[in-house]
């Protein structure tokens, strides 16, 4: 077995994403440092590992792979036994609730929460203008999806079940931005979600990828 | 085994991706029309199926789905045997190839590409007025993808590997709407693209999905 190599940037949101998941699943690996202030996501070795030039790219011998929910699929399969219980195991019924909810992330939660989390928290960051139109927008579009969670959440303690998995652990990375943004209000507004963002925030492994950012 | 039955209106692409997908498998399935002029996707019955009110729909006995990319997830994992195989079965290394592209398609390519398809099919269709900046911007980005898929079917028949698989089936309706726009130059000024398109498009369950709209 050869050791897994992450090449991110603890401050990039879907470099965080893969962190927190090799946390759970208690997985040794080494993280390769990507300058991203230097532009060395944009160099030629790197765009080996990436053709689309971002963070992160994985690496395990031979296997190369890149985006980050393409990352985190290919280790809870191979390391089903390892760490923490992320999958929902059972039927492919079972199976297709968390497959139906990680869509949901994808499609639904992460297009105007990445749009926050860029006007929100890193724009003011690197002292460019918030486009206050484009927030408004995203958090209408926001509010739309909470509130289909509140509902799920009313019914179910995670998303996909009664137990933690990869489908609210997808959502870490944008929900800490945006708890630390104006776009809190989202969250706080609604029990069930509030609660479950508590929940998901409080996972040790997520402060062990908090804690990498200041190494 | 229950019937399955797709939700859905045959002019809408995510629906048409699970069209085509279930012609492939050839699964006999029942067909519910959502007639969406009158807003059906929007009425309390529907959002029981789907609380965001959009199409497609599916169930299957107890189970119901929806987002078209879960749904062809858990067909395809249940019913493995039946029809065209659009897996890579093989090792956990060999499916992450497959789950990559899939990634690839709906992080990198469908963004864009529903963007588009909406800018220069959909509202020219309902006498809506195109949003030029958009169809640039558009354009720019789904260029750069397309860049990295003529490198990739340079080495590779296929997005994933030398035969058809799921990663290039959820490409179809966008493409589809794409070759019959403006952005058709994009695809065609790229050999291995344009290959790969005229490929994906002649066959026959994307035929049956064309049809079915005539019906
Ligand atoms: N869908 C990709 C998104 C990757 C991504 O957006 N990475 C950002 C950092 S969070 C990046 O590398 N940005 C630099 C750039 O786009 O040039 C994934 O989940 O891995
Ligand atoms: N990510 C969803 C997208 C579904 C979707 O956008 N459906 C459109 C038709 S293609 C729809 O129902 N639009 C009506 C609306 O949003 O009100 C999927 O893949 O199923």
């Amino acid at each position: 077995m050869s050791v897994m190599k992450v090449h991110g940037n603890s401050f990039s949101t879907s470099t965080q994403r893969v962190l927190a998941f090799l946390y759970e699943k208690d997985i040794e690996f080494q993280f390769v440092n990507v300058d991203m202030a230097a532009g060395e996501h944009k160099s030629e070795n790197f765009l080996l590992l990436n053709p689309f030039g971002q963070v992160p790219a994985f690496e395990e011998g031979d296997l190369k792979l890149f985006e980050s929910r393409a990352i985190t699929e290919y280790i809870v399969q191979e390391y089903n036994d390892k760490g923490t219980q992320l999958l929902l195991p059972g039927s492919n019924k079972t199976m297709a609730v968390l497959q139906l909810w990680k869509e949901v992330e994808a499609h639904r939660f992460n297009p105007p929460s990445t749009k926050l989390v860029f006007e929100l928290h890193y724009k003011p960051f690197f002292g460019m203008a918030t486009d206050t139109a484009v927030v408004e927008e995203s958090e209408a579009e926001l509010a739309k999806v909470l509130d289909v969670y509140e509902a799920r959440l009313a019914q179910s303690k995670y998303l996909a079940c009664d137990h933690f998995t990869l489908a609210d652990l997808h959502h870490l990375p944008n929900v800490h931005y945006l708890m630390g943004s104006s776009a809190k209000k989202l969250f706080d507004s609604r029990p069930h979600v509030s609660a479950w963002v508590a929940d998901i925030m409080a996972r040790p492994a997520w402060s062990k990828v908090l804690d990498k950012q200041k190494q």
